[in-house]
């Protein structure tokens, strides 16, 4: 068991550095951006709140596992804000390659059993099909929203994001994963958008 | 479930105070201190991770939830560094009152049925008397010690820790939750204690 201990206690290690990963969001108090590491932790704790309002055949505990890992890859790959460019960046062919390369050495550091088990968790929530897929992924598009909002409006403000754009990009696919909450979190940020729309 | 979905949001908002609270403990690069959100992450990285290392009774599922619950009381109380002080600080009546009191208002957010679920969760970690609890104390132990060794020494140096502390305040505590780890975790800081005590 201590070969096994130090791959893992070496992919440890190395995950620390997605602590330097940041984001296009502010903190709640607009002090500093978020890093990888915390936004993951958020996610992991939404997955953990909000599992009673999932659609049925979430698991909700592998969805925590999926989100405690998703963004391990930008260790490599760095964050694509989802408002910058063209709003399809996450989706480019060049990003996925790259992911898929990071995944492979980040994984690849574990036991081999290990690192198969945790890459097929990481990529169950890529490709977005399973209800629990679906509900991280919800997830992930949902509490920048909230901290957006928190902190002033943040990278609404930065890429000069439209309720229309919002709806687009994070409405559309929450509501696939996660109905009933993208109502009640647009109905939080609709007079942010409609205070910017008057000024 | 309309005004259950406020207040898990509400909670949720409130949460991300947590990425707010600094420690004593640096990131592996040692460029800044390491939050207690980001912390939080990592531990339950390591739940997850080390589960095949854990003694018979653990549920790794409940670990991460614990983990990822377990320094929210730092919002109102902050972080107490183990080493600091007399060491006990963490035992020390105060806290304890000054955390349950936190415990209380932050879980209290929460609709009153998860709510009480998670501050059990929560209670459960501070008992430290489950094989799951003990898990958790053992990983919450062990990973600030692979990051002071992997920043060059961290809270080590600021309140000028010698290994038999090291051992008295984590080795013999992560023996109990987590045996068979102490032994490689304390061969890889080993040379940085050796090298000082040379210096």
């Amino acid at each position: 068991m201590m070969d096994r201990l130090d791959r893992q206690l070496d992919f440890l290690l190395e995950a620390e550095k997605l602590k330097s990963v940041y984001r296009a969001t502010p903190l709640i108090d607009n002090a500093r951006p978020e890093n990888s590491a915390e936004h993951s932790w958020s996610l992991a704790l939404y997955a953990l709140v909000l599992a009673d309002q999932a659609q049925p055949g979430v698991d909700a505990n592998r969805a925590i596992r999926m989100l405690l890992l998703h963004d391990l890859v930008e260790i490599d790959v760095g964050d694509v804000p989802i408002h910058s460019g063209n709003g399809a960046a996450h989706d480019a062919p060049a990003v996925q390659a790259a992911e898929a390369a990071a995944a492979e050495r980040l994984f690849g550091l574990l036991p081999a059993d290990q690192g198969a088990e945790l890459r097929a968790v990481w990529q169950e929530f890529e490709a977005n099909e399973t209800p629990t897929a679906r509900y991280a992924k919800s997830l992930d598009r949902v509490q920048p929203v909230l901290l957006n909002h928190a902190g002033g409006g943040g990278s609404w403000i930065d890429y000069d994001v439209t309720l229309s754009q919002l709806d687009e990009r994070i409405g559309t696919k929450v509501a696939r994963g996660l109905p009933g909450i993208w109502e009640k979190v647009r109905a939080r940020v609709l007079p942010w958008f409609e205070g910017r729309d008057r000024a």
